[in-house]
């Protein structure tokens, strides 16, 4: 009875996967934020390295990893599979449930797949310091580790929120030698009108965006760096479905149904960008993809399929995603990673062909299934994770109801070692269920930009 | 350039390897506490289970692992063997560093290893809750993660000054479904005594153990489990040098030096025993075995070697250890899994012999080599952990001068994701460097009890 699935280092996948190559027709363009035409290659020089803008914009199939890349990520890659056999004896469920376990990364998430990539072409083209935005933490101490790899300097703008629900995730920056600053901070022109507006906010992604990439175009030495959304972080993080791929191969196994939790949509990407390019090209036409989001913040499930800001403050190309509206502040649920106004616009793009079905669920039955699976898996994971856990329950109760064997496979993007003060916020029943905020999202959504 | 050596679950040791065997001659017996004659299995059945009773004395060099447990330490197990490669090249040494991460484990550290063990013995004989105590909480936690998955209850004595440290520790515990009380506490005769005397005393493993002791004896469905020190416990942890030993002789090595640090013993015994074994019998005589310790609760460097009890209370049988004496309380170190005031009666009895040699360092020092390590391997390691990085670097540093390219391997025992609150002390120049406290050890050592 094997629990889980090992690959070699010689295993890991030597090429990323581009689903661009794969898309019927092509993205729509990223457009400039002031004269709304096609952003080129020129307009984001400023904040990224060349390399980083060709993949953003490439449509090959596979993009190579460089060696020293690969080198890196082998300190926890492949990541194991896991078969949640006692899981399922607990849910008395026909179905197989697999997961992909990326909590084994130092700084305990997938995020690292692209932190590694990012500070390699930034470090390559002499630049010598990141400056970045994080949610949940997850991001910015990821960075901060690949930065300390490459011996590069790293400023992270923390959402205020989640700075204060984890104050070791800025420990374990300061650990990296990153430094790491509560947003919306007095730094930027950016932080200080939000803090004018409402000193008392919880902050945003979006609000923490503005700050880093107004830091990064202000500084020479230094560039932007994003953990999630842009095509090329998403390319970065298909390592984990790719080898995903392999190792259910290995069981003799192809899910029917791939799960992933959606903030900005990397995680996602990630695991099933692969899976989605063989139902694309009909390899495997009837995979299920399943997209999880809060309801607090559902972006994919209630937002618009448009162009919009990244940002709060308007600094970001226009991309055309699902959104919120881009000054939408979603509540301070406890997944700080999946408080994101806009979405992947990779992910946004196979949503609205059809191709991926999102869902939203609440902050309480998610802590309900990360605790089921913590006393039969042994795994605590993050609030971000959580929401793929109960979804994967979801199917497998339903296979229940049916019969039916599916083979279900989710992301378990990262662990909660981070996040017990949300499990004991749980556990004293003292979590809110947000309502969906409509009005809020009304009234962001009467300020889309108009289109260019 | 391999970084990590993993091992198929198929390849985990189906057998404990038990050093006793190998010992030139018998261990001295655990004395009754109270007439001081040789300890008999039914002085010890009213808190454990016979079996672990029969393996506490047993002489067989191996024993078999049940099924069962063997099904659930393939949840994390075998656990992975790292090349040090960028600790290498930081430190420009000719020596290779190989370390065992023991941090995998979904509680993070080696304790598991022995909890599975441990409640699948006491549910096979009818046990429904396990009382404990734990230092830095990773022993808690572990026995929580154990307890959760055969079902059964938990109750842990958690040292305060620990408590207070890494509260979210005790979060975890509440997420496994473990009950876990700040040690002294006014439940038990033991704890009052010692709050009486000092109510604000920062509590001892000696403290929390007699607590527990005192739980499980005056309760007829509960057990107590001990996270170290004894015989067993050092035996469950085996498969972590077992492992280690095929893994480093897949990479065609064999270690000259082998390093662990020691609160109780129990993760120091883990790895290096199958090397003392090889070397007791002959088969590697020349391995140097080093165990590290805290130079403010320096057992093997500064304390005697006799018989002393275990808890403060003087509830346990009396062992032959290296001991400062059952009362004494060691400075609040964050090492706090280490703070204990006697050892492992077999990493004793191998310290005594000279198989085994100790050294103590200071906690800045201690820090530093973490930090170091990193920023180079990406890994925060534990306090505890830190302990043995710390001798490790000091080996590798020591082969740069002579030229040396001995290969060293050391123990991983855990990561440090619930001690960022020292690692916050150490980078603002707060950790205090404690003096060895002289007095108060020969203060306690004059009153060892009389040997029976």
């Amino acid at each position: 009875m094997q629990t889980k699935i090992l690959l070699d280092e010689g295993e890991m996948p030597k090429r990323w996967y581009n689903i661009q190559a794969d898309l019927p027709t092509p993205m729509d363009p990223p457009l400039h934020p002031v004269t709304g035409k096609p952003a080129t290659p020129d307009d984001l020089r400023h904040i990224f390295p060349m390399e980083l803008i060709r993949q953003e914009m490439s449509t090959e199939r596979y993009i190579d990893i460089p060696g020293e890349v690969r080198d890196i990520l082998t300190l926890w890659r492949p990541s194991p599979l896991y078969r949640a056999r006692r899981l399922e004896a607990a849910l008395k469920t026909p179905a197989k449930i697999y997961y992909k376990w990326e909590g084994v990364s130092p700084p305990g998430s997938h995020k690292p797949n692209t932190a590694i990539a990012q500070a390699y072409y930034n470090r390559e083209e002499g630049i010598e310091r990141l400056a970045t935005e994080t949610g949940a933490g997850q991001w910015g101490s990821a960075l901060a580790f690949a930065t300390s790899l490459f011996d590069m300097d790293c400023t992270v703008y923390m959402v205020r929120a989640s700075y204060d629900q984890k104050p070791y995730r800025k420990s374990m920056m300061q650990v990296y030698g990153a430094e790491c600053i509560p947003s919306p901070s007095d730094r930027t022109q950016a932080g200080r009108a939000v803090l004018a507006h409402d000193p008392e906010t919880p902050g945003s992604l979006g609000i923490a965006i503005s700050e880093a990439v107004e830091d990064a175009a202000n500084h020479d030495n230094t560039n932007y760096s994003l953990g999630s959304v842009l095509n090329h972080v998403c390319l970065h993080q298909t390592v984990i479905g790719q080898e995903a791929e392999e190792q259910v191969a290995i069981a003799d196994d192809y899910p029917d149904v791939v799960i992933g939790c959606v903030g900005g949509g990397s995680n996602y990407a990630g695991l099933t960008f692969p899976f989605a390019g063989a139902k694309l090209t009909g390899k495997h036409p009837d995979t299920e993809l399943i997209a999880v989001e809060p309801a607090a913040c559902p972006t994919l499930t209630k937002g618009l399929y448009t162009y919009d800001f990244g940002d709060v403050a308007g600094l970001t190309p226009l991309l055309r995603m699902f959104t919120l509206g881009h000054d939408f502040i979603p509540p301070a649920i406890h997944a700080g990673g999946l408080r994101y106004h806009g979405a992947s616009p990779l992910v946004s793009r196979l949503v609205h062909d059809g191709v991926v079905r999102p869902v939203a669920y609440h902050q309480n039955e998610v802590f309900e299934a990360a605790l089921t699976f913590a006393r039969t898996e042994g795994i605590i994971v993050a609030p971000e994770a959580a929401h793929a856990v109960k979804a994967a329950i979801d199917q497998a109760l339903l296979c229940r109801k049916t019969g039916e064997e599916k083979v279900i496979l989710f992301n378990n993007s990262g662990h909660g070692n981070f996040d017990f003060s949300s499990y004991e916020a749980y556990l004293a029943g003292k979590l809110p269920d947000y309502e969906y905020p409509l009005e809020l999202v009304k009234e962001s959504l009467s300020r889309l930009p108009v289109r260019g």
